[in-house]
């Protein structure tokens, strides 16, 4: 079936006209409207009933809740959300919690006070079951696993299992591990899964998440010499740099001196030929605002890669 | 002054928890609202006013515009505004504009509806002019130099005309330059500056912005062989690395047979050792946020840094 693509493309107008004209939105000139409404016609276009669910929202508004802006991550995910939205002519409000729970609450008071048609959560601070509790006053989508809420995911446990399996083919013994919090769940099925491979806490770096943390990782594993991993799998690809970086000054090399595998996969583990597990990030972004559409609960579960580079 | 920072601190609270007290704001709990209360009167605080005028606004909302949110640029000034809108008690409206015309006017719309406080312009694709239609609705602030809007901004002209200077003295001659748009009041400065500079429109390459972009240049480069620049200015740190990765691929040398120096100093440019000019773009962010509670015009020019590294 032809979607709002097409019927842009035909009718010559941007997809942005053609969802405006779907949700009866203001500032389309009469000409456009009747362009768009004459292409569906001919292209026999039968609105989406999971858009129609959510354009009778009242405020056109979704919430979305994120730690960071400023981190790859975050910014591809809040991407994908964004550019969907822009289809269906939604306005995004964006919630910077910093993993503060109380911002985290604000939100959810929005969606209860119907100031929202809908929330996804990138990450949280908040448990499961405090978000849960506000499901009854609109849709909320989780970027993690749950067997309530509407989510998309990936499989953290299977890729650290991944991981492993890979630094092991290419002869790495101790393996390590470095995390941003130590909590939420993705970090806790990341820990289970090093434990269940035989690794230990003691190779385990929390407190990751910027390029300064991977260089002061760095320096306490060049201070442990061999007393430390031989390989690590690492929170994502600018901690990884940060490591990279500093083991270079220092005359180290990578993977002689230490096996680098991070997450992400964005430029700067392909420019430094760091290995990286690829997550498919925008898609995580567009599948978490269709879901927003869909009554009953569903899991989408999204595929990983391991891009591997010199560092491993 | 002690500030909100000071206050949270002293009162062992959030920030955010304080500036809801000075807001108003539900969601305080008696106990902390009486502390920050406290705390405030020891400390001698008082209410910064343009706070207070902004915070008259009955939404509680800005919006923000940005042609994308992917790109370290406009995530980097995003972040300084949610930074200082979140110490406020303020909710952020994102409208990704894509450069989307029609997409601005609905921010601006937004604005004159009063369903917004104010509205930060982080780049545009609207004139200056039709912008400014709306400044009777509400406060809009621009990030670039405007004579009619308050605007925060640095000043691209001198920032080429210093990087013309250090690549001569380095010993180029021939310098080019790469540009997202061919349109809009930063690109044109830039174009100025490289002309008064004594440069050709023949060495100026367009729709520069993604490291694809980066690499198709590099490739065009290897083709004019002589014919081409001994040295490139450009777009941002994550194009100057995709012509630093096709470069090396194709076996040649940074800088000897190309010079680069970038914008915006990411982690990518020190990474790769990539010559950047450092933007203070969360500054640019927290500016473009105090400039909405400033009622007569004001202009904010930052400061730029040329950090010189390998690649010239």
């Amino acid at each position: 079936m032809a979607n709002i693509r097409d019927i842009a493309k035909a009718a010559n107008v941007s997809v942005t006209t053609v969802s405006r004209v779907l949700n009866d939105h203001p500032y389309v000139s009469e000409e456009k409207r009747r362009a768009v409404l004459e292409t569906m016609k001919v292209l026999k276009y039968n609105k989406n009933l999971n858009a129609v669910t959510l354009s009778k929202g009242k405020t056109q508004i979704i919430g979305v809740v994120l730690p960071y802006i400023h981190q790859p991550f975050f910014s591809l995910v809040l991407n994908g959300i964004a550019r969907r939205a822009s289809e269906e002519g939604k306005t995004i409000m964006l919630f910077q919690t910093n993993y503060e729970e109380e911002k985290e609450r604000e939100a959810l008071e929005k969606l209860k006070g119907k100031q929202l048609d809908g929330l996804i959560f990138c990450s949280r601070a908040l448990s499961q079951a405090d978000i849960q509790m506000y499901g009854q006053h609109g849709p909320v989508v989780l970027c993690e696993e749950s067997e309530h809420m509407n989510c998309v995911y990936m499989n953290h446990y299977e890729s650290i299992v991944t991981g492993v399996r890979h630094l092991r083919r290419r002869g790495y013994e101790r393996i390590g591990l470095t995390l941003n919090r130590n909590s939420g769940r993705n970090t806790n099925e990341r820990v289970r899964a090093l434990k269940d491979s035989g690794f230990h806490d003691e190779d385990i770096f929390y407190g990751a998440l910027n390029m300064e943390d991977g260089e002061e990782i760095a320096r306490e594993l060049l201070l442990l010499g061999n007393d430390g991993p031989d390989a690590l799998i690492i929170t994502n690809d600018t901690v990884a740099a940060g490591i990279y970086n500093e083991f270079r000054r220092r005359g180290k090399k990578i993977p002689d001196d230490l096996a680098l595998l991070s997450y992400d996969n964005q430029h700067i583990a392909q420019s430094l030929e760091i290995s990286s597990v690829q997550l498919p990030l925008l898609e995580m972004g567009e599948a978490a605002y269709s879901l927003l559409s869909i009554p009953k609960h569903k899991k989408i579960e999204l595929p990983f890669t391991l891009i591997q580079r010199e560092s491993t």
